[in-house]
């Protein structure tokens, strides 16, 4: 398949032509040939007008399909040039994971305006969506399952899912209820496609269903769904009744978005909501500097640590030429114990065992990289800078200490975050950088006065 | 659902016991009530013996299931633990992408031992698939797909398919060939069974099939299957004859695994193969030592140019103190430009217009931190460190200038590698920050000379 850009740099002069042309016929087959991605991706940077103009040329089903691929913040500038009636409808028919997912980006009294004029089924289905908080898994699912009662023969359970399945998400999975809406089990397409025709659904279906609960995190479902190597994971309330499915696909965009999100906090910054090209210069500057300033605040501590040891300093200037090696160290150290560490609490949390087995590993770790390292610059600095052994034992002994530490402080601070009920990535690599070289700062010239100072006195 | 630690030791216990009483229907029994996921779960760590002793009770497909998910340095424990015939049937029976991938991870002698004794055409579709490159399409395609040809009727296509199923990793996209294999169209299992038994194929298939290439990146096949949702996605040679699919699940974890790789690269270390508690720790000791060792030859660099300014460093002791400060100040910078460079350049190559736009929104966005963040410290350092307006001014002019620079050399830095045909993400934050610290260097005693000697002769 060719990029994305292509597409869109070679079909968006063609469908502006038409537009021009008013060539109604035209705009209807570009809208309804191409995959909705597609026409989404080539109306990305028109202005809302014309991008009304294109899609207004089919009907409002395939309008809702194509609606649901276009980013976020041109979905709102979209919503602010049409008129409500025509954005009531095309909410009716959007899917109800999607159309939620919009009117949180909207303003809420542009919601409150909205609303009335939907359905009163699909309005119900939006504010019921609407009332579960962010990140839990009832704000990503979609209501739109296939269910059957669990009395049906095969053959009947296949008539009525081909009633249902016009509106449903996915049919591949069919959820067995009771009345009450009780998820007693799953049957999916495969198994009735391939069951004899008189069985009944409750001699095929899996009891033992694989189900997340409505309030409990995304991540749950991300990783339930993995595991299984599922299709679609059941939401079901605090009595195990169905609400709601997360799909697939939803799971591969909020692995994909928590990914993002890692890399940005990775490197101290806040997560962006768009494209970095559609994301506005200040808005940028204002998720970085806000980090930066807070480390900066950091800095200004270890600037602190260091005035304090502004004599020592002095007396030995050669210093000033390894600090920077001294301080790459310890936060390099403590950067990929965090990592390790973090990553290893993403995919279980760790029990008490565990912690103090990481912590034991990570100290160990550090007391090996730190001796290899220590040694390898005891040994490079004299040659290639002419120090003494003397001088250069507190260049190489400082680095043994400060890479242990910073194995040490960065596998202790996530565990530590995550005890108080804190999300362990906020301790960033830079983050725990900052605090390394704070620890680095005194370590160096704590060894500088032991081995240079009170060793001649 | 339960965490996976829960599951493993509450029932660990139960299956070591039901083996010492030798109790065959207990351990079948446990073998096929639960998902195989959790089978394999509850095995890990087990002795490779008592793990057979286990499988060996349910059947060989069953029990290649279950193999399927066992961690690969588990599956590589349990292959050196059984007889070759055994092995071999195992192996058939398994699906055509995890065989393949556990051949992979084999020794080549021991795989030239074992592949004589595979039937014949498993022989060969394990011959075929290992002879594609690793991070190629064709290294993590599966050939078991539905296929069926375009003259048959929706009836008579699902008589075919149901033929088909039992070894079809999915039947849900069944896709359209000729003798051949030249792909013709999809259609999806909902629509055959929703369409009317007599339409013929080819009047509800849908002819622009988004395929991948067999020899493109993964990375192509995870971003074209998550753009369009798909469940699977179909894989052709250079005639655009299908040879195989790439489904979600294989996606989903292609994702997981390059989001787990990233982190631990931006970190600079080599990522990890198997989980944190299972690697040993001369591993890991290892895969950080060899990225630590290469930044410290990095900071020696740095050392040289500190060193060629000790004079001033000498005459102006106090400038020690925010050295941490200023260096920080452009790693920090550098590390958040290259990420949001890498992410830009993850989602779509970018184009020479863009690279362009790309500098200079760095340039831009680093002058307005550069400006404010040297604005903060001029001022903060004067009442905090009692220090002269003209002292304050060095560290302030050099933060502006550095956080410049860092936001300039962050971005461009990536963007190099790429046009070098290099993997831009080899670029890592540390490796940024300690590029930085060289320019860093120079720059904050460049403009101590200009602002503090300069200005007094």
């Amino acid at each position: 398949m060719p990029q994305v850009g292509i597409y869109h740099d070679l079909i968006q002069p063609d469908v502006r032509l038409m537009l021009a042309e008013g060539d109604q016929a035209g705009l209807r087959e570009f809208c309804e040939a191409l995959y909705p991605v597609v026409v989404a991706e080539i109306l990305d940077g028109m202005p809302p007008e014309e991008a009304w103009a294109v899609i207004h040329a089919c009907e409002i089903s395939r309008q809702a399909e194509i609606f649901e691929f276009i980013e976020p913040h041109q979905q709102l500038e979209l919503v602010q040039a049409v008129d409500r009636k025509h954005l009531s409808q095309l909410i009716e028919v959007m899917s109800s994971d999607d159309r939620v997912d919009l009117l949180e980006h909207m303003d809420e009294e542009q919601v409150e305006q909205l609303l009335p004029l939907v359905a009163q089924a699909e309005r119900e289905d939006i504010r019921r969506l609407l009332s579960y908080d962010d990140d839990t898994c009832g704000s990503i699912m979609t209501t739109e399952y296939a269910r059957l009662p669990e009395h049906l023969t095969i053959r009947e359970g296949l008539e009525r899912l081909r009633q249902q399945a016009p509106d449903r998400e996915t049919i591949y999975y069919i959820f067995i209820c009771d009345e009450d809406r009780h998820l007693h089990g799953v049957i999916t397409l495969r198994q009735l496609i391939l069951s004899r025709p008189t069985t009944p659904l409750d001699a095929v279906m899996r009891r033992d269903v694989v189900s997340v609960r409505v309030d409990e995190p995304t991540e749950n479902a991300a990783r339930e769904l993995a595991r299984f190597d599922l299709l679609a994971l059941p939401v079901v309330d605090d009595q195990h009744r169905l609400v709601g499915i997360i799909t697939h696909d939803d799971v591969l965009d909020l692995v994909q978005e928590s990914a993002e999100e890692d890399a940005y906090r990775q490197s101290a910054m806040e997560p962006l909501e768009n494209s970095y090209f559609s994301t506005p210069l200040l808005t940028i500057a204002h998720k970085r500097g806000v980090w930066l300033l807070a480390l900066s605040v950091m800095s200004l501590v270890t600037a602190a640590v260091a005035r304090a040891f502004e004599a020592v300093g002095d007396r030995h200037g050669w210093m000033e030429c390894f600090y920077p090696l001294v301080l790459a160290s310890g936060g390099n150290t403590g950067s990929q114990s965090a990592t390790l560490i973090i990553r290893a609490m993403g995919l279980s949390t760790l029990t008490k065992k565990e912690q103090q087995q990481a912590m034991w590993r990570e100290l160990y770790t550090g007391m090996i990289l730190g001796s290899v390292l220590g040694l390898f610059i005891f040994i490079a600095v004299q040659p290639l800078f002419g120090h003494s052994a003397l001088e250069a034992s507190v260049v190489g002994m400082t680095i043994a200490v400060v890479v242990t530490m910073g194995a040490v402080t960065g596998s202790c601070l996530p565990m530590l975050f995550d005890r108080l009920g804190m999300d362990p990535a906020v301790m960033s690599n830079p983050l725990i950088a900052s605090l390394s070289d704070m620890f680095a700062t005194a370590i160096y010239f704590t060894v500088a006065i032991v081995l240079l100072e009170r060793f001649f006195f």
